[in-house]
């Protein structure tokens, strides 16, 4: 039996559920707000994690753990921090259980801990007071470090991998001598998580500034990276931070610096999350399951055999583990689906549900022909190809589907932003075609709100190199110099 | 300046805190009882994840992740389970902080959880929740799952890396249609850990079974790996757990079998976690420092230039740059400590602080030679080797010191393990001694309790393959049918 999954057309939303859920990616679990990943997802994620990793080793970046609470006190020290996390806390503050005498478990009241601990949501408070210690002076600096964990940030509506209240990411922490070194760090660290989005998602990407509103709690700057869904809604895929020296000075970060004097640290951070798999999802999938970009899928080649009658059997079998074997060597990972009992209609809709990029099929004649029939998931073209070489045939195969997904998500994009030069046509954007809108706005943190309760639509970011541009606010009428780019949001 | 720890034969866990802290392995936090990962420990805390991960893999199993959070609801389930955990749970309680009105914050009273949410000490009864949903039937079986997780267990008295509140491992979670199969699972997964152990780590391990006393809360049987280290005493480095059905009834995950009945399904876990770290820091260091085996080592080569004069500089790092590549060329990884502002003596202090297995050094001479001076760092042995075939010298020179740190850790266990037939005999090499005592024990958990409070020893394990011997307790005098291991541990 093939799953069935709601189309997008009927309810993006539900299909978006049903995907994921269909394609084993992730599960609710009995914690509220709380997913599962499951092994297929997590293969995905192992997959994002190996390529981020490499490129922020390549940058220069070690890894390194911090605890996973962090004292109260700690975030009343920056105080755009506590405001922007307080209200999304998981708080702990008991250390021990114990038997209520009726055959259940109670909090032992005993167990209070004297100063509450907090879940972290994000690591900047605990690791800028270990950095304390470790930065004495210029020649500490730059300290670049990365952590891979997992936060926690209460959310009332979550989301599978879009908004969950647990959630897994990296979170880079980098210490500075000089405001301008830090500014290039962060804006090294985008154009790596743009490079990721685009070269191994398939995701094409707007890098740009968020406004003051939309600020991660305690940075000068956030920089962003902002990706357009298949319903015309836009996602933030990643953030970098230009964090001045507001944790330096929380946490009495100074060093000696190579003038002899004393000066506050200058940081970023930066981080990427398991929210990127519902990105992958949401670009490239559609009504019969998940379309996966090569680099990143578990499976990148899956090769089913079409048995005819017992005898074909051991043919096929040796013929599929043959290729197998001749495709793994050229690095290709491959799973030859042998199962007898499965019929090979379940398995093509188990593979295209879980979006394997190239599907070969065998059958006895295509042993007599020496030829297998290939299916690629994204075009969902079908042709009959020789035997010989298949190694390298799939590799530029894998290598054009790559290419192709990506080319259709910036195709798709391209035609999903607008300009709106007045308010009537930017809310005409909005209700009836969706996307990125570039508009001209006032610059004003009051305008952006009063837009955001009336349209739902956000600034999602001032792109990076904007053109300068004189027009006037489409709401207030007020100059402005520059277009922003807006769109309702994940 | 070079480092200095506290000898070994001064204050053996003295020496051991100033190592951790001094290679830059970890250090405390700001939270009690919680440490902070340091990236050079974290780099061969990943060589171990790696390594471990591939070889979970090759025995079938998948990575998965599931929530930080259990309901309190759910440890009561396994009467066993709660018993053992509930002494030691983190308890969220609150899910918000909010402003006190004096510049503060607070726990926000109107946050309060119905019901309470424990940190994960281990992921039993949350994962077999979920197993519910997952198992049908026997075609769902055997499910082979691990989980890559930080967990928290509080503690009073805590040590870097061998005993701290949050802390990071592997939770392997199976489920098998039989209980052979799932004694099976746990066997091989005792036998990877075993593998590990040694040929990873360089440490030999006895592989055997814990008594009732010292079994895993919610486990029919115990496997453990157990592990010497230099001061005698012993350390459990994994465990593998035959969980029996007694998850899948207390969460009722039952299956229909092959046979067209209902059974509940057979279960097993199994762990090791960043003690490692401890055992291998314990099991090779000396007094200089630490002592890597070349498998696990983040550096295995480090080559220092000898610069003599302005002149030699130029000459020196063209060579050490060529040797590098021409190193990692065969694999190796290597570091070119190439700063011109340290000595040669303070850069060999701190990489045999860090136990970079080879040194190679290389002055102006050497270059006209066609020479390196290549020391070791297990045996302090040097000598002068010739240019031609470096790389596949090191891969030798490499494979050697894997094997001769093995085989010390092995010849010093050989030694430290003694039987003794009385009492007397067994308290004196405990007390005299230390290392593994062979003793015959009556079987039954009062002598071994009182035993452990007599002597601080417990029973490590009944070793795998024991060979039946008759003989009397050495506390009690009564019967028993073979020797079973004690030592002290950590």
């Amino acid at each position: 039996m093939a799953k069935e999954i709601t189309p997008r057309s009927q309810d993006y939303s539900q299909w978006y559920n049903d995907l994921v859920i269909k394609a084993g990616l992730a599960d609710y679990s009995a914690v509220r707000g709380c997913m599962v990943i499951k092994p297929y997802g997590y293969a995905i994620w192992e997959n994002m994690q190996r390529a981020l990793d490499q490129m922020f080793k390549d940058t220069g970046h070690s890894n390194a753990y911090f605890p996973l609470f962090i004292p109260k006190s700690f975030f009343n020290k920056e105080a755009a921090h506590v405001e922007g996390f307080a209200k999304e806390c998981a708080v702990v503050t008991h250390y021990r259980l114990k038997n209520d005498g009726e055959g259940g478990i109670i909090v032992d009241p005993d167990a209070k801990l004297e100063e509450e601990l907090i879940v972290r949501p994000t690591s900047e408070t605990i690791i800028w007071n270990t950095y304390r210690d470790w930065i004495q002076s210029y020649r500490d600096l730059p300290l670049l470090i990365n952590q891979w964990a997992n936060v926690v940030r209460w959310e009332m509506r979550t989301r599978l991998f879009l908004r969950t209240t647990e959630f897994l990411w990296q979170e880079g922490h980098t210490a500075h001598a000089t405001a301008e070194e830090a500014v290039e760090e962060t804006r090294k660290m985008l154009e790596v998580y743009a490079t990721f989005a685009e070269e191994w998602m398939g995701v094409p990407v707007i890098k740009g500034v968020k406004t003051a509103n939309e600020r991660f709690a305690g940075a000068l700057d956030t920089y962003c990276i902002e990706a357009l869904m298949q319903d015309g809604k836009a996602l933030q895929a990643g953030t970098s931070h230009f964090l001045g020296q507001n944790f330096a000075k929380a946490f009495d970060v100074q060093f000696a610096n190579a003038e002899g004097g004393r000066d506050y640290v200058w940081a970023t951070s930066w981080g990427v999350s398991t929210r990127l798999m519902g990105a992958l999802v949401m670009a490239h999938s559609d009504d019969d399951g998940l379309v996966l970009p090569p680099k990143l899928a578990p499976v990148q080649v899956v090769i089913v055999p079409i048995y005819k009658g017992d005898e074909s059997v051991a043919a096929l079998q040796a013929a599929g583990n043959k290729l197998k074997r001749e495709l793994e060597a050229k690095g290709i990972r491959v799973k030859f689906d042998s199962d007898e009992k499965s019929r090979p209609g379940w398995k093509f809709a188990e593979h295209e549900m879980k979006g394997v990029p190239v599907r070969i099929a065998m059958g006895m004649r295509d042993l007599e022909n020496g030829t297998v029939e290939v299916a690629r998931r994204d075009t969902r073209e079908k042709e009959s190809l020789q035997n010989a070489d298949l190694g390298d045939k799939m590799l530029h195969l894998l290598d054009q589907i790559q290419q192709n997904i990506y080319q259709k998500a910036l195709d798709y994009r391209a035609a999903m932003t607008y300009t709106a030069d007045n308010w009537d046509e930017f809310t005409d954007i909005l209700d009836n075609k969706g996307g990125f809108v570039a508009a001209h706005w006032d610059g004003t943190p009051e305008t952006e709100t009063k837009i955001k309760e009336m349209t739902k639509a956000t600034i999602r970011c001032i792109p990076l190199n904007n053109p300068e541009e004189a027009g006037s606010c489409i709401l207030t009428g007020k100059p402005s110099v520059q277009r922003v780019l807006f769109a309702k949001a994940y």
